[in-house]
């Protein structure tokens, strides 16, 4: 084995193995060889090298998602991990625990003129759950060392202990993004054989909260009485709820539940294509009749982001009385009428909450599920009549996917068409909703694939795609990793908002036409490729895209830009 | 003309013409639709799309270093402008100009669960000169508006004509990036015919500071007593000092003056190549006795980053009695000894200075210059012996840069074996070398190349290449563009580095081998493409790679990997 000399390196090699991290991804630098040295020789740890900071970040995210336990990032000084920040953010936003370790220089050094020196002390501050400053920590050669020196060093080595113990435990208990910035002092290569360091260890504190009976009682009475009870769940990792308390919400006449895509959660009785219902709503003569039925007295959600918007309009226009949250660490005013936050687990909660409850007669369920019936007859009669488009391809590709793959959807047209279907339930479907950026689908969904045994299906819009192209540089992806690529030559999200469509203006600077395809790209990084440009195409291509094979695969699909538009916009008319 | 309806959109456009904002870079998004459709239908604006936004911050950064005037970024909310982070460290420690608009949503939306929305309020608050923070506007729709929200909506918008003024004004006073925070409601697309805003006006304050003579006496007195001074010059703009001084420094044989590379400053008397100074004094058995004959009295620096590690390490070690710096921006305590800002430009400073000063005898020039003529004898020999390699290709191309090119060079191999040669002075040679990152090299090039008439030739190794190859999609590239990779398969600087070479870890971890090509890349991006991996390949490229053509040009060198580390090394041992 081989580990920095340098105490603080050992120190926070050894507090991530005694944390159970197992997982870190290292980008190339000089700065950070100490830490580079100590993971990479760690038998405990897998190490990954990443040279772009920007896809090192979103691959750990991916990893995290999956694992749900930390994973960790190391860069080198400078610009280096500014190029974390957008995978930071998503995972800030998405409770993903990211450990980001990045090295510095001693503080002397800041702001005089060095190479790959900026002011990394907190860079990250408004998406951040901890920031670890470190001090710089000297290799004293020789015994004989003045003792206020001695002293000195000792108190910066146990501050250190403690502010990595500090930071790594947050990302655990509170499954988020944290900053350990360590800065070191030449020599960074020098080693010795042994990690020989016991640093104080901090455990972290995992408080699970219980509501009482009589905290409990007054939101019970509340719940007894209301006709109408709206459940939303939005994203959510596979297996969050048991299925005892989803039967309970499904048998009550009073309850609905709308699921996102994202939200991994099952049951037949739940309305799993949201928009399929609002949407139609927003084009019908008794728009507003009807959204006042579907207006809940009292709403009731969980998990993270929400993806439809159509839900968000309708109830911030129809305001339920009550809008209750439940998750342990935060809760979002979403519907801006956010009036209790039940700080614990969703199977925690209802544990003790629905003993409280009487199931209420009611006519709101059976109303909306016959509305549903009607929609899934005009869907599929709708999907018959279209012509080859983005919808199209998605309705071809849904009964497809095999069984158990984990599916990863990129923002924001790719998501959006696929909240319209019903998907195979053994799926686990993840979006980075966390930020709905463009910028790292591609490598959140490579980490997945490194973190899973399970194959992978990366399911994007061709922005996305090119924009994370650079997810491709990447030795570890498995053989089973899938690209399906829905190339509509340019950003076809755009066509759909009301800006002003085919000017040349329009093009290009919303649209951002393109002609690129992804065929080179493939070629480059070996991938298998194949191309589809009509339905039977796709049919063709998607016979044999899953099966085993050699080396990850890209399915590109072209569709005519100026169709989709207006395909979608239909939909939501023809549905009403 | 088209402007959006709302007021705010309309006054960011507005200030930016009326300040002499010329240049904007887009990226798409629907939340940025108001100052989109603004800057596209300007007629004073060019207006350019990339997708990407950290590529896109890089070409800002590129046009901006060329033009020395503000470059305006605009990008949509949520991660997007995190992508401009690495681009505004550089532009922050370069001192260059660049204004980010971002697109916001308006405060209450913040941290509710909508889409694309973090914390945008000073993002970048470790490395920007200003941010404004606006407030969100409201278009009212009628006259019979409560006065109350009337004057509440007229100090909002004052409150941001007085921001945005003040944040282009920084950017243009202290040449930095600044950061304009722009919350919008919707509805986003709407628009009117004229521009219609007459937005309070606060014209930048360009500040000169002259010394006067009782100021600068003491100084002179110092500089009229000292046999040994030392002048070094960073990065710098073409031209920045008048001839005359270099020519009354050039004659004074008490005065050495090394200049880097990236320094555009030249005289047949100065030191161009400092490493091939100093590296060789490193080897030497004498090295105490030369460094002591090389300490200068004074030190006098101007400009900007200074690349060489080894005149830093020096300087330290051997610190000068006086060290004064002329900037009329900052000063940078590079070598633990400056005890003098000079907050002037060098002309000003030289002309109140030098009508002070006295010339000195001495032998400090006469001694340097006959080291410095037998460090050439070696240098041509060494080249003569070497074998096919990074610096052996970096021979051939020195005599081949036509005339007037702009050169931009990568970070880190490339910039340092530039640092050996002489290059022809007619070049303009620049390098991001105020983070020194790997990150937008490619696009900070392409940004120069749509800013000039002049052509632009990038030189870079294979990772920064890799790294930033989303600098390709852009439709603005000019034909006369060129791009030479030294493609040695990974990280070369790392194998010069002390680390422990050639075990799997260092392979993987530091130096990061990869068998990429640019070949595809180039086709993908419809650049032509030629490659060459001998002396007689290279030589043959580069007899026609700089004629004219109709596409944009890319020639890669292959070098093999495991020879380049020697050949640099034992240069310096070579030259003593």
């Amino acid at each position: 084995m081989k580990y920095s000399k340098i105490p603080v390196a050992r120190n926070v090699v050894s507090l991530c193995v005694s944390k159970n991290i197992k997982h870190v991804v290292i980008s190339p630098g000089s700065r950070n060889a100490p830490l580079t040295i100590g993971f990479t020789h760690h038998p405990e740890i897998n190490a990954y090298s990443i040279v772009d900071e920007r896809c090192a970040a979103f691959v750990a995210l991916g990893m995290a998602q999956q694992l749900q336990q930390p994973v960790a990032l190391v860069c080198s000084s400078g610009s280096a991990l500014l190029n974390y920040y957008p995978a930071i953010s998503e995972a800030f936003y998405s409770d993903i625990p990211l450990v980001v370790i990045s090295a510095d220089r001693p503080i002397e050094r800041i702001d005089i003129g060095d190479g790959q020196t900026i002011r990394q002390k907190n860079v990250y501050e408004n998406h951040i759950l901890y920031s670890a400053n470190l001090y710089s920590e000297l290799v004293l050669e020789s015994e004989a060392i003045d003792k206020k020196l001695q002293q000195k060093q000792w108190e910066a080595q146990k501050h250190n202990e403690r502010e990595i113990n500090l930071a790594l435990n947050k990302a655990i208990e509170e499954k988020g993004p944290v900053h350990i910035n360590v800065p070191f002092y030449e020599p960074l290569y020098d080693t010795v054989e042994n990690i020989e360091v016991n640093p104080i260890e901090i455990f972290p504190e995992i408080t699970k909260r219980h509501y009482s009976k009589e905290e409990l009682l007054p939101y019970a009475e509340i719940w007894n009485k209301a006709k109408r009870k709206m459940v939303i769940v939005g994203a959510a990792q596979p297996n969050v709820v048991e299925q005892k308390f989803l039967e309970k919400l499904a048998k009550d006449d009073s309850v609905i539940v709308f699921t996102e895509t994202t939200s991994n959660l099952h049951h037949d009785e739940f309305f799993t294509r949201i928009d399929t219902i609002i949407g139609p709503i927003e084009k019908d003569e008794n728009m507003q009749e009807l959204f006042e039925a579907l207006r809940p007295d009292i709403l009731l959600t969980f998990g993270g982001m929400i993806v439809s918007k159509k839900i968000k309009a309708f109830l911030r226009n129809y305001n339920p009385k009550h809008h209750w949250h439940v998750d342990s660490k935060k809760a979002y005013n979403t519907f801006f009428c956010l009036n209790k936050h039940f700080e614990t687990s969703v199977n925690d909660f209802f544990t003790d909450f629905f003993p409280l409850t009487t199931k209420m007669d009611s006519d709101y369920g059976e109303f909306w599920k016959n509305i549903r019936a009607k929609r899934q007859v005009r869907h599929d009669a709708y999907m018959d009549e279209i012509p080859y488009s983005d919808l199209k391809a998605m309705q071809l590709l849904v009964p497809k996917v095999p069984d158990h793959y984990i599916m990863q959807l990129a923002n924001s047209s790719t998501i959006r068409y696929a909240q319209l279907f019903k998907w195979n339930p053994s799926l686990r479907i993840f979006c980075n909703r966390g930020t709905s950026g463009i910028d790292g689908s591609i490598s959140t969904a490579a980490g997945s694939a490194m973190a899973s045994e399970d194959p992978v299906l990366m399911v994007t819009g061709d922005l996305s795609f090119f924009y994370d192209s650079n997810a491709l540089w990447n030795k570890y992806l498995p053989a089973n990793f899938r690209i399906i690529i829905l190339n509509n030559s340019g950003g076809g999200i755009f066509r759909i908002l009301p800006g002003n469509k085919n000017s040349e203006q329009f093009d290009t600077f919303f649209e951002t036409v393109h002609d690129l395809k992804a065929e080179q790209l493939a070629k480059m990084y070996n991938f298998e490729y194949d191309s589809a440009s009509s339905e039977i195409e796709i049919s063709h291509s998607l016979s044999t895209f899953f099966e085993a094979s050699e080396r990850p695969k890209i399915l590109e699909i072209f569709t005519p830009r100026k169709v989709n538009d207006k395909v979608l916009l239909e939909y939501f008319s023809y549905m009403k």
